[in-house]
């Protein structure tokens, strides 16, 4: 069996999900193959060209057009954040799985949107919430599953990056609301709240603060010498309670200095903790409260090799994965979802409600107090 | 010239007090010489029996009579946190120099009044935030100082212990809100405040969040079967602005399992950023922007030897000093100010500003939103 | 322009190459492109469904056969090492260039027959001594390169694993001597040589000491409650001295419990120094003298992105990579070898030479004294 | 009861011995109390200041004469190593208990000399090998014989420093052969042979390297710009055979830039290992090979509170302790041993063996060999 896939945007996520396509055959037998059927996107002469350097059979230029095609399973959307909701909505509409980068929309309303097309349309979907697939992280959920830790107490969770300290560092599309939804908060603090989702449990209620240090900076367009406006957050934090009653601190940086891609989560529970790190992401510490007295100590555990998720198809013990990896088991998992027709994590289900905690915490910093989630939900 | 102390209390934080009033001449040529002239406490046997153990010449029952005495020049304040107050008040209308540990006091109104007392006084005073004194610190405030780091953007900082999570742990005073004032949140929480205020600038408005985990706990008391009420926070997080613009993240908890004394604080700055952890308080990892930029990363410095903070008192580089030590530089610091009639910081002007937070993320937890440090200063 | 390529063997080796041909042309734009055309094998079942999942065109079960093919351009060797020589001397002689894992032979004699072989065919040729191309390393290579580091005064280098710890793990081919030459000082020793040769300079004596701990094994056939005698070194470590006048210590273990893939080396300057590890490969640790006395430490550099080598050709900051980058990067400079017809290293020249050490080690621990590599060339 | 003390030498050594007397009397109840009776050196004017900066009751020029004294019950000598052997002699003909620092002698015969010099006067005797006391050497000395690591395979230690890195750096008297022996191999190195010792077996067999990179360096003596000679080893490495079939691998130098003061060492055993580094000396690494196989890691332990070795002197959990606490546990040991009348360790006798080490490596070292250490014992 072959999952004939159409995907649009080629910038850096359309890299990561390509060769997680090209690859998936090679690392898992017996899989569901990918088919890389075209690439679409606005301008013919560079979607081609990406087509032919990533390995795609053909291009297309209207997205319109390739979501009908009946020789299209999967459409997979990498495009900027607004343009979501109306290609996985059209797509879902016409019969195809959908697989949508995070984060899902640019407002709540769009999310919940696609949540209800997608099941109303009975196709397969998901959420691109890549970091839940390393090793590491697939180890800590199961021993959270399995009450390794007990109880969980305490969630801190940050994803830190500094790309924006200088200030000639031109507005993109990822700085305007309209084009992104939000800034750090969507593109990053949506992994953190994912994992911590993912890992413990729901968030209730919230308390955030969203800032944008450089206010205005240099055009993106070309020939222009005028500042822009930076409508989106350069930072958010914030607070959080847990449906079990965990307390949760979180915080989402494109200002911190020296953090190139620190994707990082702690949690505490009655009888255990782990830390992750995304830069190196294939260790998982484990702190657990049953060890003899004298010999507590959070262990440094590389998770490659057999015993490890998915560490029977890559290599033996201590040799490391990387980034592009955790594409590979996201899309190898929504191949298994399309085959076994079951649906998989994280789908749209999460995605909106991921979407319901970033809205959450804009209306928190908007009114300055906490804010329950249950009073966004409609 | 020497200074005569009398100390009330002696359990931890007087064995601390203790062992640095003994070292201070040791390290610290032609300084001036603190003398253990009183131990003060209520048990009459307990109290000479650790007077002779650290070296104190002589015990005391009655701290009224002891601020009295001619013989003494300071009073050193180590007692639970309730009677800090009145204490230190009539330390100072008695003439009297003062160290109190810290949380300054359970409330507010009697921080200030305390400040008021000694400035009235004109004696000297100091509150044990002993932190600041890790040479690594001293090295972070300076670089801050100098503009190393720019403008600051973020502090973020937790303080975690764990020896809560055991629900067999009893209540003692520092469970009740009547003798402590506040948990986490003032024991711990305090510190990670003090070191933000100290290296970057005040705090202007909070959101904060107490919580309980574990509402009943054995009694402390003996021949008693019954639950005791737990009437203080077993963590706290909380999201602040600075005065500076910077946004900031802390987390003060004792059932952050596998933490023992997490106090860890990561500062990030248009320039460059700093991190530190006590349990690892000689090294200071700092990143310069101005590093070339393929050799740019978190340098690990090793803050020992004559190079750094008081390092020329102590041993040569590579040479680790323990937690004392910084009780031995916070002290030494305030024979100096004695000596010199300089009032030096932490004084008890930062003790009431960090009561000042600290009472502004309780009001904020109780009122759910965010408040202004202003508007609880009069 | 492509290459087509034959390769011998596909077990972990097999599959490690074959990833990087898949990807080259992914990573690499308007590089060579490696065609998969024929996998090697003498079990042709195996062989061929080995083929199908790795993407191979097509199998062959007879490697002479195979080298005399017209289609084919490149011969790659991944078979147990003491098949290397044969095959490699008959792919030269067909004029095929020739890849080859390490260690390159069994027997000095046989690498120096292989160098000839192919310097006299004058075709191109590699030996994947892989962990030269990780970017950290690179990255070594061009600080030590441009002096950064000063005069080298000290290099120290383990690779440890642990996989034989377990008295019940049988006798494979990678524990007799006269299928694989050596134990863990041709298998991982070979890698540290390796590096240390790259950044620093050839080694002129060694003192050597090779030791099996566990001399009798469970055999690997089936059916036999034998034991078989284990012909190889579990560890080895060894002393040198460098031509540059620097102090070497090498350490390759089999029995280093905990350490799964240990590759790790240290080299101290007059100027600066560098540490790596291979299970955190993305980051080298560099300490600079010239840096300001109180600011002195090992910076912690994570090399991705764009300003890293190959950083270009993969992720943003902070997205690491993984073991198998080792290999495309690998790989792509012998595409580029073959297309530009210039040597790259590390080539059979630093094959012969790896051996060279290895075989010096071997005679130093039977002679139990220093012995010069000189005394081996001839 | 308590034991005057009489101590020859006041430099870095006497200062942290010194502050170990002091405050013996503090850390541990119920102990004998050391008496600071009198510090002796050679400049009268020199040696009173220092003894009342570091509280010593009087001092003396003339260590023929306080050897001899009614009132000194201890004779602790921390000058020159090629004092050691006479005073150390001289102090147990008269009768005294001897404390020497390391290396015991600048010679094997002077080594023997003194320890039959202490086993014939029946006096209590010790050398400064501070380290084993460490909490964490303690409790890896502890896992060790209790089994926890099984069979030894490997030791591996370093001792690393950078002080000789600047070709301007003076000839002090730790670079003349005459007055100390030998030069990183006895200064640290006896340190991590200590170690080994202590943690495993005793070696049986060495191959052993030194060097002087830099031969001559600017004279110490003032008004002369005359070269000296350096006369000793600026680095050592050696490899060895412990009795118990082990190997080792040890290196020594004070060239490896960036090293601080870089004693490390890793123990890998058939069911465990353990890692430990001066700089971060609180945390022992422990890896175990009987936790479950998805959860094997190295463990980072804080070895302070109550449950660890000398825990229950010192603080709660996480607050660290420095340098000079493992001179208040070693002296404290020396303490016990005058009061009970039994000989601890290390004694003259582990300084012998020591030194017998060392003595074999510079053999080793000249005749270019392995050499035996049993043939040395004569």
């Amino acid at each position: 069996m072959s999952i004939r896939v159409g995907m649009i945007g080629y910038q850096f996520m359309g890299r990561a999900h390509s060769i997680a396509y090209r690859n998936i055959p090679f690392y898992f037998k017996n899989t569901t193959r990918p088919v890389l059927q075209t690439l679409c996107g606005r301008n013919s002469q560079n979607v081609s060209r990406a087509a032919s350097e990533m390995g795609w059979s053909s291009s297309e230029t209207e997205w319109e057009k390739m979501i009908q095609r009946e020789d299209i399973d999967l459409i997979d959307i990498v495009s900027p954040n607004h343009t979501h909701a109306e290609i996985a909505i059209a797509a879902a509409e016409a019969g195809k799985h959908v697989i949508c980068e995070k984060p899902l929309a640019t407002t709540l309303e769009d999310a919940k949107r696609m949540l209800e097309a997608v099941e109303k349309a009975g196709v397969m979907h998901m959420v691109c919430h890549n970091y839940r697939f390393a090793p590491a992280i697939q180890l800590a959920k199961k021993m959270i599953e399995e009450g390794q830790l007990g109880k969980i107490y305490h969630i801190r969770a940050v994803y830190l990056q500094d790309w924006l300290i200088d200030p000639s560092a031109p507005v993109t599309w990822r700085l305007q609301k309209e084009r992104t939804g939000s800034g750090a908060l969507g593109d990053i603090g949506s992994h953190i709240i994912d994992l911590a989702r993912f890992l413990v449990s729901e968030i209730s209620e919230v308390s955030g603060l969203l800032e944008t240090f450089i206010k205005e900076r240099p055009s993106a367009a070309e020939n222009t010498d005028e500042k822009e406006l930076v409508t989106v957050d350069d930072a958010s934090i914030f607070t959080t309670k847990f449906e079990n009653g965990a307390l949760g601190v979180f915080e989402a940086s494109r200002f911190a200095t020296g953090n190139r891609n620190g994707n990082r989560i702690e949690i505490n529970g009655e009888k255990g903790s782990i830390r992750w790190d995304l830069e190196n992401m294939n260790h998982l510490h484990v702190y657990l409260e049953n060890d003899s007295a004298e010999l507590q100590g959070f262990r440094t555990i590389n998770c490659t090799g057999e015993v490890y998720p998915y560490g029977e198809n890559y290599w033996p013990p201590g040799h490391i994965l990387g980034y592009e990896h955790t594409f590979i088991n996201l899309i190898k998992t929504m191949m298994d979802s399309i085959k076994n027709k079951t649906l998989e994590v994280p789908n749209f289900k999460d995605g909106y409600l991921n979407q319901l905690v970033i809205h959450a915490v804009e209306e928190s910093h908007r009114l300055k107090k906490w804010v329950k989630l249950s009073d966004y939900i409609n």
